[in-house]
């Protein structure tokens, strides 16, 4: 509803701009345009170019349009590994990746962090992984992985690909692309858009590896296999009718977040994050899940707030501040924070506010 | 843009309250909304049980929601087909969802009709055939299947699934829900709607046959497998994130498709495509292009314009009618021109009228 701050972590908050945007799409006819014109290709490759602008991706990297993250899971399993996969697993959504592994007939193997903790910095060596699956910030449990974590594994396993899930934490974090090799993103998430568009941005090492196994004749699906994709995408377009509306939505926002500044936008997320976890860690009747700062989530904060739980989210919504439930078997005892560039500083400290009334 | 008529066949021309829709529903918070909340589940339902009632789908029918058609093609073929599927292919699509079996492995026979031409009545049969697959409008071509063509399959191939695309036709056509077992469509075509969601409807011999497959140990895909798709939906929930505004839009221009009435709808169709073949086939410059009026199809209608293809597209264009362009190798040659919902009585006259001008 108007007038309600919703920090769900996904789908949340709307970008403030959103809601003039699609006004303009309208008045333009982007709901009803041909993907095969050119005014569509201009619209995909405006976006395009602008997701490698604002998270400074390389140019042998390809930013290809899907309609989920959760469909970048099978995709990228079912392109990139013929038989094993290597998971680090830290709550409900890096398990999902890993069982999507599993129900396509692969021996994915994983290695599990325990509810709220990251994983050590000392990881083990195993033979024969083809991909290391990561996901940076486990949206069930608030823990992000650090990004030196993450920039270990190109020496450690030089022949797998590194697939980084990035769902909720984008724009955010600043990757070395010279450490990962696939990445992908959700739009209902850090960019404040209706759900239904994901973006997967590969490079030409995930094509190579596309390539093999379907010359060994494995399975890597059809109309949005890696070659494919890259065929399309090359000419700005999509195998099948896409999305139009969100893909030009995307675009702008991209533009508007480019006008603001990545840098600006990252520390805002900073001083939004630091001044929730301050209040959280000072709160008798909540605590930060995530005992450690550094495996602390900055885009999603979760909070331990056991019997308080209900009377928490009850006073919070009485401000009109819509805190997100805790995830599957925490949901009576835990609060999530999405913070996104959609949630403003205000919204934080009056969230802060509120919190330290009831206390 | 608005002022014009769009004809191409999809996406195509919105239904003329989709605009008001999707100001609804950024005022009731729809495109932030969660879809793991009642509130989800309850626009579901409302979308789900319109589409039913629309189309007079049976209560052993399950409706359950893809990205998109060629999603479907994909799904359909992982979930229903162990080896041999039979395609009736006559244009451009119908072919796709023959090679998109081939490309996951299965041995599809197809059975082709010449450009712009219907199949013979005396189907042949076949061993082995798991799937028939039907695309009751080829859009690239303008051909329709008669419903007797269709319902002479259950007979003839009492094991097999009898699938029906109808993503260029529904909500025109009238099935008879005996005879068919899994039906799709996907939103920008028919429905008047931005693109982004595609509609399978399946009933239980569809899950059985999947359940069948996945215990021989062939993968039928993840979180959109026919038997994850189903578990979801009887909760009127989706296994990932979905394109939440597509699902609620949906079921918003359903609603106003039944105040309309569906036969109104079939009437206004057949009047429409009445009008425009007439003037088709008395027209000096232009032709019908489907010669057998059995095959015409009544919701994408293709004019044989020849070397006056540019001369006619762009007088229409001056008078804010945009036709469609002909498709792949015919572009040049043939006019297209969608006749849904969307597009009025009124303007399908002045249509005849401007085409009557430049005869």
């Amino acid at each position: 509803m108007k007038g309600i701050v919703n920090f769900t972590p996904g789908p949340s908050q709307l970008y403030f701009t959103v809601e003039d945007h699609v006004r303009s799409a309208f008045k333009e006819g982007i709901p009803s345009l041909s993907h095969r014109t050119k005014e569509f290709e201009s619209i995909s490759k405006g976006t395009t170019d602008g997701i490698k602008e604002l998270l400074g991706i390389p140019s042998h990297f390809h930013v290809l349009f899907t309609s989920s993250a959760t469909e970048i899971w099978e995709r990228s399993i079912q392109n990139l590994v013929a038989t094993k996969s290597l998971h680090f697993v830290n709550g409900a959504f890096s398990n999902r990746y890993y069982e999507i592994a599993a129900q396509l007939g692969k021996a994915p193997k994983k290695i599990e962090a325990p509810a709220g903790h990251g994983f050590s910095m000392d990881i083990p060596y195993e033979d024969g992984v083809e991909l290391i699956a990561l996901t940076h910030n486990e949206t069930s449990m608030g823990v992000s992985l650090p990004m030196n974590f993450i920039n270990q594994f190109r020496d450690q396993y030089p022949d797998a690909i590194i697939a980084v899930d990035s769902v909720s934490s984008l724009p955010y974090p600043q990757y070395d692309f010279s450490k990962i090799d696939s990445l992908f993103f959700s739009v209902q998430k850090g960019f404040g858009l209706p759900a239904g568009l994901g973006v997967w941005i590969v490079n030409d090492r995930c094509i190579a590896k596309s390539e093999e196994l379907l010359s060994k004749g494995l399975s890597i699906g059809t109309y949005h296999n890696l070659p494919t994709l890259l065929q399309h995408g090359k000419k700005n377009q999509t195998p099948e009718t896409p999305n139009v509306l969100a893909i030009y939505l995307l675009g702008k926002v991209i533009e508007d977040f480019l006008r603001r500044g990545i840098q600006i936008l990252r520390k805002e997320t900073e001083y939004k994050a630091a001044i929730l976890y301050q209040a959280l860690s000072t709160h008798g009747l909540a605590s930060p899940f995530v005992a450690d700062p550094l495996h602390r989530s900055s885009t999603v904060i979760v909070a331990q707030s056991g019997e308080y739980t209900n009377a928490i989210a009850q006073h919070l919504a009485t401000q009109g501040l819509q805190a997100g439930d805790g995830y599957g078997e925490r949901k009576a005892t835990q609060l999530r924070f999405a913070n996104f560039p959609a949630h403003s500083k205000e919204q934080f400290e009056k969230l802060v506010d509120e919190l330290e009334k009831i206390k």
